[in-house]
């Protein structure tokens, strides 16, 4: 019975692990379902002007962005862990997107969503969440940067209502300087207008009310509404604007556009797509955006987990989970004909802020993103291009990290480097292959670094004999083995003959781990030594870095001092290189490693 | 006066470092030259059928190889530093030559010996031989194993005289099986006679004299040429049957055919090359081989370099001086018209088992060679092509590291990993992808290794609170940090409320490095422990570590204890979270972490 009992429980555990749905419902209350419908409507109402000027960001008909804001959400529900996190449309991804996917063919945005779910799952699946730890915050915080310089220049003919095509980024601020002449002046209007607005309504955050009770409460809740609700105002005024504007017989606005309305189809689009003037199959699309499989899938991963990671409170993240819960998301929301989803930073946030208290909140979010979808839908026509490109605009900067950049500067400046060169690569190149670049530079700074331990060499004279105790700050993997020998060896020819050592005694006490690239090289800096009648030993070594030493050098172990929990002190004689198995004891103790240190 | 003198010194020893000529040719004896040209003779004996074979593996006329070995080592003489090294064309190099350089354009061969030349130069003047410990044993034990499987396989076709055309390893196989029964009789006999002389030949080296005295130096003497000269005399043999056999109007052999006599000019070749079918510009050739010029010196370099290693005989090498020998070997090679060349480690290992004693002894290999290109040329004709086949295969089986193998089964078992990725890719790609590939691999491990440090959590229980001490083994480089963290929030959460910590200690003793990545990691492992009400402090931080965590966590140190060097002490609060600056002494000291330790 108990046997079946922990059977159950350890089938338990894993289910809540996939199903993290199973924690909160059990438990969930009345009061619950309040908070999360006033945060839920809250994120829509961010939701779906930003679902709109995202897919424009895509180059897509504004319905992908709407469906991926009506449907991101829902298989978060149940696999997500984070309760504050909502799945949508976000500006990196969007942008990605924009790069991938070919505007002749906007459909194979919804394959690139069906992928990208597949290729997060099965990373998912097979526990790859490790990956993120190697990406370090410089690398985001460059590429996020530059990211929003690219987008927010991307916006710049929106706003002055200028038509002209450029990838990047150099290319766009050239053709915009260009073009600047043919600027639309009630477009520019409308565009600064709406910035200015914006900026207001954001700055509303940092007013304090001095009023005091129910006053102080309702001034509160009206600025955080304004505050909130900011994007949806200029949004719903601009187009007022026009709708009357045109009403009159004018039309000095460039619009967004007709857009169907209902309630899209659950259908496997992505097997065979045929419209009017598109027909390609699944293969065919994927072929076409193929590099976009695996870079929109990491960039989504990175910014979902790192958004979780923001708001998890204490807990420990599993970014596998984050990882399954995605995928989930991007394949429902492929099925319904989406542009691909990840975890939205700002929306988190408000999520946060409104006090949510369970994933469910979501489905609040599509209802309403629905119900505007099923009766809103004509109204949209009239948004104002130009607004758009505001909204965007302004929730962009908030992006650019150049506050980051003076906090690396303080603190630690060699982190500016991996920074930069994301940054900069990101802007010459595509973000993608600025951002593989940059996390690959970071990466071999750290295995450089870790290849080059500071060497501290403590030198003792006695009259029979010189010792040197040389010790490495770090492990002996095996980049940093031969850094080790030319420092002992350098130090050795620098020294004269009186005071060259005739026993050398490697501290392995920071040694983590070996290999035998590491050993080996250890070996070939005994024979060196032994040239120079100059012994070696080791002390302090741990159980797993001495078996490894101990066979790759081919030596007896003759002294084990046990000391601490996996940690020996041996030492060792190379048999084959005198011919004489002479044997030394390295009388050491512990009290005399602590004397050394002090 | 002391001052210019010092000065002088400085730049005499800068110049001793770029020209190593200088250090040995003030001291050179006439005894000096007796060794040096007896070792020179040797190689050079070693070196002419398996240059003639090496340039064949590469599909290039014989002359390519023979120009390489005549004048590979010249520059070496000045710019090498170590004695035993013999640079030449290579049978690893060749058959990357093979896969680059077009056969119908083997004049690019030449431009592709200049280019290497020019890369490994560019990084020797860079000093990027630091680049080189980033190649573990093991994978490039699987690369020469794959390249040696990869050499024997394609000369199978010369052994038995069949003619077809692959490129991969699989491919090879499968055409030899399919074409084995067009053997030509003739061939398969000579190239089977071959391989049996020189197995026959090379175990010379175990047979033990038993004579004594004079006798018994003048046999060594004889076996030791017989070994050394196995490779010349099955040729000279072979090619003597072969040209009776023609003598006789008989033709059953393959024969290498016609070779230009006479040695080369020096001539800007590779500038604009014209042929009598034949016509390119330099970018035009470039262009066909581009990837080459990446891989072929990164591989000679690897190759030189550890070659150079394993006969330094104790002295540090500099790998980027040996690079900088290499790059001019090649450059001048390429003004001659030869393939590209690196050191060979079976050669300078005859050069170290004839006593050489300078770089001097190039001079005469080279003299030799020049000899038998103005006068034996014609006779090189009848070399057949099967005995050819015998030299290289015998010469390249010595390469395949299943000794390596075996080794990394008894020590350290995780080392077979890079080594099997690399074999395995080496086949299934090409070498030089396979190669780069298992370099990358190897370097994740690392990388993945020193983010999974081990990590030992010591509790102590007092009356009125509880204390856990967690010490990391290794440094705290970013991709680092996650794991401590969660480390130790599922050792809390694991843990029941009376034995929940109230104060954690990360001991920075093993720290050596750290970034802003890790740090901001530490800052949100507060902010976690803060809601478990857990205070978390630091102690034996270096310098250089407490600096980037004091300002990136905002904390102000309290007390700093010297330690050791650059070991210091020190707690911390943190003010913004809690509103009240409350503060604590860390009061453990020196000898307590001693016991701890104990």
């Amino acid at each position: 019975m108990v046997h079946t009992g922990s059977c159950g429980d350890r089938l338990h555990r894993i289910l809540i692990g996939y199903l993290p749905i199973l924690t909160w419902m059990p438990k969930y209350k009345k009061s619950d379902l309040l908070y999360d419908a006033v945060s839920g409507i809250t994120v829509a109402l961010t939701l779906m002007p930003q679902s709109i000027a995202y897919a424009s960001l895509a180059g897509l008909d504004p319905l992908f962005g709407l469906y991926a804001a009506c449907f991101g959400s829902v298989m978060y529900i149940i696999f997500g862990s984070v309760r504050q996190i909502t799945i949508g449309p976000t500006s990196v991804v969007a942008l990605l997107t924009f790069n991938y996917v070919n505007p002749a063919l906007p459909a194979t945005a919804v394959i690139l969503c069906f992928v990208s779910g597949i290729v997060e799952l099965v990373c998912g699946l097979f526990r790859l969440g490790f990956v993120v730890e190697f990406v370090s915050m410089p690398v985001t915080g460059g590429f996020v940067s530059a990211a929003a310089l690219l987008m927010a220049s991307s916006q710049l003919k929106g706003l002055f209502g200028i038509s002209f095509h450029a990838k990047n980024c150099l290319e766009m601020w050239i053709k915009f300087v260009e073009n600047i002449e043919h600027f639309r002046i009630a477009d520019t209007a409308m565009g600064m207008t709406c910035i200015f607005v914006l900026i207001g309504l954001k700055s509303l955050k940092c007013v304090k009310v001095n009023a005091k009770g129910m006053k102080a409460k309702s001034y509160s809740v009206l600025l955080f509404l304004l505050n909130t609700g900011s994007n949806v105002l200029v949004v719903i005024v601009s187009s007022t604007i026009a709708y009357f504007s045109i009403r009159q017989g004018q039309s000095p606005l460039v619009l967004t556009g007709t857009i169907d309305s209902g309630i899209p189809q659950f259908r496997f689009l992505f097997l065979d797509y045929e419209n009017e003037d598109e027909k390609f199959t699944f293969l065919e699309g994927l072929s076409r955006l193929w590099p976009g499989a695996i870079v929109v899938p990491l960039v989504s991963i990175l910014s979902t987990v790192s958004v979780a990671k923001a708001f998890s409170g204490g807990r420990v993240i599993d970014a596998s989970q984050e990882m399954i819960a995605l995928g989930f998301c991007n394949i429902f929301c492929s099925f319904m004909g989406s542009m691909p989803v990840a975890g939205s930073m700002s929306r988190s946030a408000l999520n946060h802020t409104t006090g949510v208290r369970t994933t469910f909140s979501s489905i609040f979010t599509s209802i309403l993103v629905m119900l505007s979808l099923i009766f809103l839908t004509p109204l949209l026509h009239y948004i104002p291009k130009s607004s758009l490109s505001a909204v965007l605009i302004c929730a962009v900067t908030s992006m650019f990290r150049y506050d980051m950049a003076i906090l690396l500067w303080k603190t630690n400046r060699r982190d500016l480097i991996p920074f930069t060169i994301t940054f900069v690569s990101c802007l010459i190149f595509d973000v993608e292959m600025g951002l593989l670049f940059g996390i690959c530079v970071d990466l071999l700074c750290v295995l450089y670094r870790s290849a080059r331990p500071s060497i501290s060499i403590e030198k003792e004279t006695n009259s029979d004999h010189v010792k040197w105790v040389v010790r490495p700050s770090s492990g002996l993997l095996f980049p940093a083995v031969d850094f080790m020998r030319q420092r002992i060896i350098a130090e050795m020819s620098s020294s004269e003959r009186p005071n060259k050592p005739n026993l050398i005694i490697v501290d392995c006490v920071h040694f983590d781990k070996t290999d035998f690239t590491a050993a080996q090289g250890l070996k070939s800096l005994i024979n060196e030594l032994k040239s120079e009648s100059c012994q070696l030993e080791l002390m302090n070594a741990k159980e797993c870095v001495a078996a490894i030493l101990e066979s790759t050098l081919n030596v007896k172990i003759l002294s084990m001092v046990p000391l601490q929990d996996s940690i020996k002190k041996f030492n060792f004689i190379q048999p084959d290189l005198n011919g004489i198995e002479s044997m030394t004891f390295h009388e050491m103790k512990m009290k005399d490693i602590c004397e050394h240190k002090a």
